[in-house]
C-alpha cells in the first residue's frame, strides 16, 4: 500500500514533492531569456481578447499598462523571481497579478503555455536570425573587400592537399566567402518558416474565443499563421532547420578555419594569424598556438550535436505536445551564441591575418604547370588523353633528371611529342596561367572580379 | 629501403596492388546508377568544346553518337565492365574509345572528374527530387481527401499521450498533412539549390578554353551556375541539405507512425490496419502487427544516421576536392529509395486504414470537456484563472462521487459557483464543443474546411 | 598594411585584444568545477618534483600548505577570480603565488596544462563515476525490490504493442532492471579506462626531470600510468566513452519511460503516476501530465547529441593537443549532471508509481493464450506449424462467432482438430499459463525468483 | 466501406498486397549472410527439443542431416531461394521442410523468430569480432616491428599544429598504436557481450517447453545466457556497442590518416606512400593523392553515421520486440565489412609508406629546444615561471636579431640571465634533448622501449 508520502518500495525519500524532480521540471534558469517577447505575446493577445470581447477596454489598458511594468523591472534587473515560478511563463502573470489584481486572471483566456511558448521563442529566433544574418553578411562583406583588394597575389591551389595548381589568393578567399552566402540564403529561409504565428491555437483544439488570429499576426508582425492547432503547437521543425542552418554553416567556418590553421604551420608558412587571435603555451616559450581556428573549428562538434540530440527527442515523440519539448529552448540559446561569438571571431581573423606574400610565390613551382603543358598541347590539336599523358612522361624524365620540369630543354620535350615548338616557354609564367581559366568561375582575374561583383549583389540583395 | 613489392616492414602482403585497396577505392559497383547523367554531362560537354573550338563539328558528332550508343547499351542492360572500370566516368569514356576511336580522348579536355561528378550527382538528384516530390504530394492529397470525407467523426485529441479535448478526425489527419507541406516546400528549396551547374569548374582553377558556361546550363536546363570553382567542386551542401530534408520529413512520417501503432493497440482501438500492411507472428496465431508503420518509424533512424555521417566526413575537410567525398553517393542512393518507399507505403497505409467510429464516439468522456466548462463560467465574466479552478473542483466533486462530470446537478455546481444556471447542460454536447473552435487553425468544421482548402491551395502552387 | 590595432580590413574593430575571443578562449566558467582536483593533482605534483630534487623539502611544504588553503578559500565560497584567470590551472597557481610567493612558479615545472587539465578531468569524472555507479545501483535494487514484492500479479506483454501473451508484471520490471545492469557493468569498464594517470606526459614528449610517474599514481590512487605521452596528452576516448555509456543507458530510461507512459494512459490504465512526478495544464483542468517520464524521454536525445558532438571534434583532430579538445569539459559536466537527475527522477518514479491490479487482471484475454492452445496441439503429438495452424483457425472461428477464443465448444475445436479434448479447458488460466515458462529467463515463478537473485548477485558482486 | 482491394481513399492502387510493402518488409536480400549461423542455431535448438521430449531421436537426426543439407546448398551456391522466402529463417525452414517433409513443422516449436534471429546475429558477431580483433592486433604489431626499428630517427613533435619539441618518430607510431590497443581491449569487451545466448527466450515470455538453456548454450559455446525474455529479444546494446565501438577505432585511423596526409605534403615532406596506395587525377599529370588516407578519413564519418542511426531507432521504441529492429542487420554487415577493409588497408599503408629521414631531421629546428633552455634555468635552480620567460625573451631576442636560438652568444644570452654559462650548448642537441624525457611514456629512448615491451605484452595478452 501506498503511504501518505506516496512511497511504496525502497528507493529514496518521497515525499508529496521531490526536490529533484522540480528541479528537473523547471525551466526558469533558461527560459527567462523570453522575458521581453513573453511580454510582447501577452499585450498582443490581450488585444485579441479585447476585440473578441473577452476583455473591456479598461481592463485591456490595465494589463497593457501591467505587461509594461513588468518589462521595465526584468530590464533593469529588478524582477524577482518565486521559488514557485517554474517558467517564465508563469513568472511574468504571477508578478502581473500582484500589479494590477484579478484582471491578471483573464489574460490567460483561451491560450494554452502550448502555444504561448512556442510565439515566444518564435519571436526570439526571429530577432535573432536578423542578429546572425547582419553578423553573416558582415564576415562576407570583410572577405570579399580583402579579396579585391588582394586579388594579383598567386599561391598554390591544393587539391586533396597536395599542390594542385596556380590560384589567386582572392580566389581561395572567394571559395569560402561563396559558401558562406548559401548559408546566408538558408537562413533567410529558415527565418521565414520561423515568421508563423502559432497564438490562437490552445492547447490542441484550436481557441474558442473568436480570437482574430489575423489580428494577433499583425500586431506581432508575423508573415502568416499556422494552418492546424495540433500542429502548431507541438511541430519543432523550424528549431530543427535552425540547428542544422548552423551546423551546416559550421563546416564551411571549419572547413576555412582547418586551411588557415595548414597555411599557418612552419611548414606551409603562407598565412600568420594576429596575435588577438593566438595565444602562448604554458610549456614552450616559442609556440603561438592558433586557438581562435581551433575553437571554431570544434565548435562545429558542438553545434551539429546540438542538432544531432534534439532530432533524436522529435523523432521518439507522437502526436501534439509532449514535455520532451522543452528541450528545444537551451539547444536554441546555446547554438544561437555560440554562432553569434564564431562569426564574429572569424571575422576577427579574417580582417587582421597577415599574408607572407613572398612564400606564396615561393611555393609555385614548375610541376604545378603540368596541366597547362599539355593544354598547350591540346592547343596544338592532340586530343587531351594523350596530352594528359605527354606531360605524365615529362614530369617524369623531369623527376629522372632531377631537374624542374621548366628547366627540360625544347629538344628534350620533343622525344615526347613533335608539338613541342619553342612558344612553350610562355607555358611557365605563373601569370599567364590563372589567365587562362577566365571561364566563369576561374581564377582569372576577369573572373574573380565578376565573383566579387556577384558575391555584392547577393549581399544586397539579401539585406533588402 | 623498400624491396620490389614495396614491402617494408611485417603485415600483411603487398605487391605492387593491394586488392582490397583496389576495391576499396573503386566506387563503379554504385556509381553506375550515374550512368545516364553521365553521358548528358559529356554530351553537352562536347557542344562546349565544340563551341569553344576544340572540337570540330565533325569530332562532336561522332562523340555524341559514341555517347548515345553507350547509353543504349547500359538501357539494354549490354553494357559490359571491365575491372579496370573504377567508376562511371572512366567506364564510359572507355567505351566511348573503342567505339568511336581516339577522338574520345578530346572529351574530358579541361574537365576534371572533380567537376563531372558533381555535375552528375547534382542532375541525378535534381531528377529523383522531382520524383519524390510528386510522391510525397500523392501521399498529402491522399490525406486531404480522407480528412474531407471523414470530417464529422470525433474522437479524443491527446496531449502528452493523456486524454485533452474532443477534435475532428480530419484535424489530426490534416496535422500530418500540414506538417508534411512544409517537408514539401523545402524539398523544392533543396531542389532549388541542387539545380546549380558546376561542369567548367575543373579541377579547381576553373576553365582554361573559354568553354561558355551559360551553354552549358542551357543544354543541361540548370537554373544557375556555380560562382568559384573551387567551391563548386568540393562543396556538398546540397548533398547535406538533402539528407536532412530527409531526416526531418522522416520524423514527421515517424510521428504519424507512432499515432496510428497506438491508435491500432487492442487499448485504443481506433483505428485497424490494412491486412496488405500488417503482418503475422511466427509463434503467436492470433497476433496481427504493424509491421509497415514499425518499419516507415525505423527508417528514421537509418536516414538520419546518413546525414549525421556525411556531415561528420565533411565537417574534417580542407578546402576544394578530397576524396573522401566519395561517400556523397551511396548516402543520396540509399536516401533516396529509403525515402520513395517509405512514402509510398504510407500513402497505402492511409488510403486503406480502416477507423472504428463507435469506438472513436465511446472514446470522448465529459472530463474532456473540463476546459469547455471553465470556458462557460468565462463567457458568464469570470477571470479564466479562477474558472479554471472551479472546473477543476468541479472534476473533483465528480472523481469523488465516482459519477461522470456530466453527472453533476446544477446545485452541486452551484456550490463550486453561483454563476452556473441551467444552460450549462449545453456544454455536455461534444459536437457543441468542437464547433467552439472557429478561430483558423481550430477543429471546428469550418476551420478544417479552411485547412483543406489551403493545403490544396499549397499542393497546386507547389505542382506548378 | 597592417595598422597598429592589427586591423587590416573591413570588418569589425580589433583592438590587440578583441573582447570576444578573450571570452570564446576562456574556459573558467565551467571548468572551475575542477578546483578540487587540480589542488589534489598539483599537491601529488609537488611530491613528485620534490623526489625528483626540483623542489626542497621546505618548498613543497610551503606549496602544500598554500594549496590547501587554496582549496579552502574554494570550499567557504570566498576564493575570488581575476579577469585574467582564463582557467582553473591559472587561477589556483595566480592565487598560490600570492599566498606563497615565487615559490608558486616551481610548481608547473615539468608539466604543462595539457597533462595537467586531462589529469584533472580524469579525476573528476573517476569520483562521478563512483556516484552515477551508486545511484544506478539504488534505482535497480528499488525494481528488482518491487519486483519480488508484486511477483504474482499478471498482466498483458505486448509485442510490436499488440498483446501477446500473458506475463507477470514482475518480469517486465525485471526486463528493465537486467537491462540498466549492463550499464551498470559497462560504467565500472569504463571507469577503469578513466582511471589511467597521464601526469607526467608533459605538453607532447614526456617528462624530462626524472619524475616518478608511480610516485604520482599512486599518491593519486590511479589503477595504471598511461603509456605514450603524445596520446596521453590529446586522447579523449574515455570521454566518448563516458558520454555513449550515458546514451545508452538513457536509451533504457527512455524506453522504461515510454512503456510506462503509455501503461499509464486512460486507454491502457494499468498504472498511476505520483503526484509528485506528474503535472497539471495551464488550460485543460482535468489533466494530469506524465512530464517526469516525458523528461527522462527527451533527455535521451540530448546526452546522445552530446556524445555526437564529442565524436565530431575528435574526428576532425590531427594527433596531439589540439585546442578543440576544450569541448571536453562542459560536455562532461553536462551530461554527469543530467544522468543524476534522471536516474534519481527514475528511481523516484519506481518507488512511488501506482498499479491497477483489476486492470491488469482485465486486460488479459483468452486470444492471448492461442499460442499455448497451439502447445496444447504440440504436447499432443502435433508438429508446431500445424499446431500454430490450427490454434489459428481456432482464433478465426471464434472471432467469426463473435466469441473469447474460451467459449468455442469442445466439439467446435475438434472440428479443427481430433487432439482437443475435454483437458483444453486447463489452458483457459492465466496462472496455469505464465508457470509453462519455467525455462531460465521466462515468466514463470521460479524463473522470476532466480532473475532476481541473478541481478542481487550482480549488484553485490559491482558494489565489491 | 472498404472495397474489396482494400482501398478506401484516393492514393495509389492497392490490392490484397503491394509489392512495395513486401519488399520493403523483405529482409533477405542482406540477412541470408546469415545461412550458416542459422543452420548453427536451428541444429542446437533440435538438440534442446530432443532433450525436451518433443522430438524423438530419430526425429532430431532427420532435423540435423536436413540442415546439414541445407547448410552445404548454401555453402555451394545452390541454395534457390524462393520469392516467399522473406527471411533467412523462413527460407531455411521452408528448404528443410521440401527436404525432409513434415517433421521440419517441429523445428520451431518453443522457438519464435524473435529469438532466433538475435541468436543469429549473437553468433555472426561474435565470429566476426575474431576476426576483426585478428586484423586489428596485426595492424598494431606492425606499427610495433615499425616502431622498434626506426626509433633513431627524430623529427618535430607537433601541438596546435606547430612545431613543439622534438620526438622520436618511434614515439609518434606508438601514440597511435597504443590507442589501437584500447580499441582492441574494448572489442574484446563487446565480443564478451556479444557471447550471450538468447535462445529459449521465445517471443516475449520464454521457453514452455522445459528446453535446457544451458544445454543450448554450451552446444552453442556461449559465454552466458541471457537473464530475462522480454529483454534478449528485444535489447540491442550489443550492436549499439559494436557500432560505437567502430566509430570510435575510426576516429583513432582517421587522426593517424590525417596526420599522414599532412606529412605526405610537399610541404611537410616528411613521408611519402607507397603507389599501391595513391592515385593519380584525371586531369593534373604531375599528381600523386593519398586516396587510401582519404577514404580511411571519410569512413570514420559513415560508420558513426549507422552508430548515430541506429541509436536514433533504439531510442524511440517501447519495449520488447518491434520490426523496428530488423534495421540492425544491415548496420551491422556494413560496419564489418568496413572496419575489414580500413585496418587492411591501414596495415598496408603502414608497413609500405616510405619516410624522408634526411627532411625530419632538417625539420628540426633551435626555437624547439625553447622549452629545454628553460629547463636549463630550472636545473640552475630558476623557478620554472621565470625560467618560461627568460626563455621567452631569448627566442624574442634571437628573432629581432633574424638569428636562430642558437646563434644567440652567451653574452647575449647573459643579458637575460646571469645563470647562463658555456655548458649552455649541450642544450642544442637533438639527441641530447629528447633523451631527457625519459621518464615512463616520454620520447627517450629507454621509455619507448618500454612501451614496446608494454604493447607487445597486451597484445600477447589479447591473443590469449
Amino acid at each position: 500500500m501506498a503511504s501518505e508520502s506516496g512511497k511504496l518500495w525502497g528507493g529514496r525519500f518521497v515525499g508529496s514533492v521531490d526536490p529533484i524532480m522540480e528541479k528537473f521540471n523547471s525551466s526558469i534558469t533558461y527560459d527567462q531569456h523570453l522575458w521581453e517577447v513573453d511580454v510582447q505575446g501577452s499585450k498582443a493577445y490581450s488585444r485579441g481578447l479585447q476585440k473578441a470581447g473577452i476583455l473591456t477596454k479598461t481592463e485591456m489598458d490595465q494589463i497593457l499598462q501591467g505587461l509594461d511594468k513588468v518589462a521595465e523591472e526584468w530590464a533593469q534587473g529588478t524582477f524577482k523571481l518565486n521559488p514557485n515560478d517554474e517558467d517564465i511563463h508563469t513568472a511574468n502573470e504571477r508578478r502581473l497579478k500582484e500589479l494590477i489584481g484579478e484582471t491578471a486572471g483573464k489574460l490567460h483566456t483561451g491560450r494554452s503555455r502550448n502555444d504561448q511558448v512556442v510565439t515566444d521563442l518564435r519571436l526570439w529566433m526571429r530577432q535573432n536570425c536578423s542578429t546572425l544574418s547582419a553578423l553573416l553578411r558582415e564576415l562576407i562583406r570583410t572577405m570579399v573587400d580583402r579579396a579585391e583588394a588582394e586579388r594579383d597575389i598567386l599561391f598554390p591551389g591544393y587539391t586533396h592537399l597536395q599542390r594542385a595548381q596556380p590560384i589567386r589568393w582572392s580566389h581561395w578567399i572567394l571559395s569560402h566567402a561563396v559558401a558562406l552566402t548559401r548559408d546566408s540564403e538558408r537562413l533567410l529561409e529558415v527565418q521565414k518558416r520561423i515568421n508563423v504565428l502559432p497564438l490562437g491555437s490552445g492547447a490542441i483544439a484550436g481557441n474558442p474565443l473568436g480570437v482574430d488570429r489575423e489580428l494577433l499576426r499583425a500586431e506581432l508582425k508575423f508573415g502568416a499563421i499556422t494552418l492546424n492547432s495540433m500542429d502548431a503547437t507541438s511541430e519543432r521543425d523550424f528549431v530543427a532547420e535552425f540547428l542544422f542552418w548552423a551546423s551546416l554553416c559550421m563546416t564551411h567556418l571549419s572547413r576555412m578555419a582547418e586551411d588557415l590553421i595548414l597555411y599557418g604551420t612552419k611548414e606551409f608558412n603562407l598565412v600568420q594569424l594576429s596575435d588577438a587571435y593566438s595565444t602562448g603555451s604554458s610549456l614552450m616559450p616559442q609556440k603561438k598556438n592558433p586557438d581562435s581556428l581551433e575553437l571554431i573549428r570544434s565548435k562545429a562538434g558542438r553545434v551539429f550535436g546540438r542538432c544531432a540530440g534534439l532530432l533524436m527527442t522529435l523523432k521518439g515523440l507522437p502526436s501534439t505536445y509532449n514535455k520532451d519539448l522543452q528541450e528545444d529552448k537551451e539547444a536554441v540559446f546555446e547554438v544561437s551564441n555560440t554562432m553569434s561569438a564564431v562569426i564574429q571571431v572569424a571575422t576577427g581573423v579574417i580582417s587582421t591575418l597577415q599574408i607572407h606574400r613572398e612564400n606564396m610565390a615561393r611555393a609555385l613551382s614548375p610541376d604545378m604547370l603540368a596541366t597547362d603543358l599539355a593544354y598547350y598541347l591540346v592547343r596544338k590539336g592532340m586530343p587531351f588523353r594523350q596530352a594528359h599523358e605527354a606531360s605524365g612522361k615529362a614530369v617524369f624524365m623531369a623527376e629522372t633528371k632531377g631537374v624542374a620540369l621548366n628547366q627540360l630543354s625544347l629538344q628534350e620535350l620533343q622525344t615526347i611529342s613533335p608539338l613541342f615548338s619553342g612558344d612553350v616557354s610562355h607555358v611557365w609564367d605563373y601569370g599567364h596561367s590563372v589567365e587562362q581559366y577566365a571561364a566563369l568561375g576561374g581564377t582569372a582575374r576577369s573572373s574573380v572580379d565578376w565573383q566579387i561583383g556577384q558575391v555584392r549583389a547577393l549581399l544586397g540583395a539579401q539585406q533588402a
